[in-house]
């Protein structure tokens, strides 16, 4: 990638006017500036006849893309920073960049503040519906995480708020709805509609910045109400538009956005995974957060990997998968997906066998496996346990995912095998066990190595915008090179979803 | 002129989303409008998904330029307006126009707020200098004096103002910094430096204008400190940039600003006039309102003609110019400019002579000429008279203007004679007697049938650029056509200037 911002300053020691130059000052100051033809607004002009005259016409002009946002006294060249964000519904990351090298100076993350309106995006779209005063309340909470990020990364760097000039933002279709306090009801229910192809250029004030007052906002456009703006960021910073492989991109979440690449055509596709991967339906689920079990083994034990290497207090989405795909292994799950008796369990794992139990709960009773045992004589209530219901839940969610790319190859009429590469990408997708994705079915059967977590490519390829002026038209080429496919009236979804669901 | 104003309205009956139409919001309305491009902000992209859906989806869009500023449920298309501004240093006026017919609906006007501040742009400018408070409360001034007058026309026209969708401003350089908050000390003090080209795009919000929340706010560009935008619209109305004749423009004021063109060069000046022509240096100078002398004719009797047909107050601009023409024409002032001797007097206009008096101020004692005496014991301090400084303030402006024309007409190796036409525009320049202005040698010595009063050309070209986006574009072209001749810096100016004191 080729460093060319959109931000770019130029410093000019202009000469002074006289009764035979009496060019305006903006005309002497563009006219210094021979490889870039910003256009200024009133904010400028209120500052340039000013600062031009105090500075002694020596001044660093700020252009950010087609505007003329600052005149700066002096040479202030060595300033220059962006900020990009990963605007996620559970989690937003900030990365500050120095734009002038490419480098990052700090990054922070925190909870999304909408948090308390609900978990996903459909709660959140319901709030709106329900309450009136939601709209603003959830454009006022997505503002604070940002602005609180913002002010964290620049006290972390020793960035002067006011020398950040642009904003990048990739989130999907409502949390940038939300931001901009678009009514996102369309975007909730059928047939789900976006309000523009693209968002619209807007100062980073009006989404409760306090950077440099015209510091400009962009935010990634998106495929569809639910393939948005970071996965069309994240195909960016994976190269999903210029890789020539096939390959196939799964963001897993509540939401689970598919995009398959055969090196020529590109689709996408969304497909409702249900709350299985973000805890809230599973009876321990947690997020990844410290004792959170992500990794679970079975053998002749119970081996677990936790988050903070403390005492497990839950399990997150990758070790949900990790359980599932170990108890099938074991036998203890059978390709339905139910517990198997109490009789076959001791004869297929014997050392397990006794951690198949009953638990009793206002949902009545129904079968669990233990995965922690707080202490000997614990009551299963008090256990980190795997329930039946679960398994239900993560059957649902891995078959409306494994529908979703099973229609997409067939669109284009391929085979498991002839995928090159699976990408699995978001907070959580990068952290499920390969070998336990294949299993479940979550991804087709392929050798493990093809199968890659993609890190956080929604926040990579927000940085890639604002380093590169060429990679950020990308991101717009993407919306015309990708189809997007909607499964919810395809009369051969819920077929394929029902042979989806077993193991 | 055509009508194709920039304000545009399409009413649309849209498809209704479905699953297998799932264009957005924004593209399913541009899509149905074939003609037209506009870009949406985020404004109405707020109010777009819930418009559409309120309304079922039969919306007007309203578009201004390449702006779609809004989207109203319905068909509104017989409701577009727009308001030109005038935006004199004296007196402001509005015109309300329907824009789908062309037709003004209502005008109105009234005196600049700014007046308080001073009576010409200097003395404006210098309590900038002074103030650093003054800015603010000039451009406060100039909005309120806006303002009012739109309420005035839109209340006058049963126009509500949600329904006026831009203004066009035609004002001098100074009055357009300052309605914008720009600092015009820059234009005060040599070398004369205007801050931009052209006027920003802004909204008419920004300018305290409470119409349309996203009308969008024209304003004239300016050839030069002192030849501002209410020339470029006068220059438009006037065709000064399509006639193929050799014209002079002559705009009378304390600023004088003049154009020339022989049908093909174009060439503008300004000529510092002094405040003859506001009336404040004048001894019984005042504003051509009631009660001002405006005609004034020398026979056996002095002869008034007397705006709003009532007692004699004062003296406006024009009736200055028409009572030294006339004095001149008479014997009773000098070639030079001086009152003659009262023997002098006695044998030229026996009549007359007894008005020729001495008045004893705290200026001194000076010579006068009585022109109208309320009651016939009077004093001439209670009478409405010229004074010998007051003719001198004028042999200082029309010396000022009429070197500035020589000088131009010189530049193009021009002739009196080979003047087709002298256009004499301005809320003054319009009142003067064309035999008088010749006399006084204002304007070139030409048959009084070639000197024609323009009206409020500054006006028109502000409607005009309502109407018709290709007269708007020619205001821009002007500013390539015309050349800018600086007078301040030509060692000649001073020379020229005394040989065109005389009369």
């Amino acid at each position: 990638m080729i460093l060319r911002p959109a931000i770019q300053k130029r410093y000019v020691e202009l000469d002074e006017p006289s009764l035979t130059d009496q060019r305006t000052d903006l005309g002497r100051l563009l006219q210094a500036i021979d490889d870039l033809e910003p256009v200024a607004d009133l904010h400028v002009l209120r500052r340039l006849p000013t600062v031009l005259r105090a500075a002694d016409f020596k001044v660093t002009a700020v252009i950010v893309d087609e505007a003329l946002i600052d005149v700066e006294p002096g040479d202030t060249t060595k300033s220059q920073y962006a900020i990009a964000f990963d605007l996620g519904t559970t989690t937003v990351v900030a990365t500050l960049l120095d734009v002038a090298t490419g480098t990052p100076v700090a990054v922070a993350s925190m909870l999304n503040r909408q948090q308390p309106f609900g978990g996903d995006v459909i709660t959140r779209i319901s709030a709106t519906m329900m309450d009136p005063e939601a709209l603003g309340r959830l454009q006022r909470a997505a503002a604070e995480t940002l602005s609180t990020l913002a002010i964290q990364v620049c006290t972390e760097g020793e960035v002067d708020p006011s020398h950040v000039y642009e904003v990048a933002i990739a989130g999907n279709a409502t949390m940038t709805a939300l931001a901009l306090g678009i009514d996102p009801e369309p975007l909730g229910v059928a047939p789900f509609i976006m309000s523009s192809p693209q968002p619209p250029d807007v100062l980073a004030s009006e989404l409760g910045l306090a950077l440099h007052p015209r510091a400009r906002a962009t935010l990634f456009p998106a495929l569809g109400a639910y393939v948005g703006g970071d996965i069309v960021a994240g195909m960016l910073a994976s190269g999903m538009d210029r890789d020539k492989r096939t390959r196939l991109f799964i963001d897993v979440g509540t939401n689970c956005e598919i995009v398959l690449s055969d090196g020529d055509r590109i689709l996408s596709t969304a497909a409702p995974a249900g709350p299985a991967f973000e805890g809230g339906a599973i009876r321990c689920g947690m997020r990844a957060a410290d004792g959170a079990i992500e990794v679970v083994k079975l053998a002749d034990d119970v081996e677990l990997g936790v988050i903070g290497d403390v005492e497990p207090r839950g399990l997150c989405g990758s070790g949900l998968v990790d359980a599932v795909a170990e108890l099938v292994k074991v036998g203890l799950l059978d390709a339905s997906g139910r517990f198997v008796p109490d009789d076959v369990a001791k004869e297929v794992a014997p050392a397990l066998a006794d951690r198949l139990t009953i638990l009793t709960s206002d949902r009545g009773e129904e079968r669990v496996f233990v995965l922690h045992r707080p202490a000997p004589d614990a009551e299963p209530e008090d256990c980190v346990v795997l329930t039946q219901r679960d398994v239900r839940e993560l059957q649902f969610a891995k078959a409306a995912i494994s529908t979703g790319w099973t229609l997409l190859l067939e669109e284009l009429g391929l085979e498991h095998r002839d995928v090159q590469q699976v990408l699995l990408a978001g907070s959580f997708g990068s952290y499920l066990s390969a070998a336990s994705a294949v299993r479940i079915g979550l991804v087709p059967k392929l050798p493990v190595l093809r199968i890659v977590a993609a890190g956080n490519v929604a926040g990579e390829g927000a940085k890639m915008a604002l380093l590169s002026i060429r990679e950020r038209a990308g991101a717009q080429a993407l919306l015309e090179e990708v189809t997007y496919v909607e499964l919810s009236d395809r009369s051969e979804f819920n077929d394929r979803f029902v042979d989806q669901l077993g193991f």
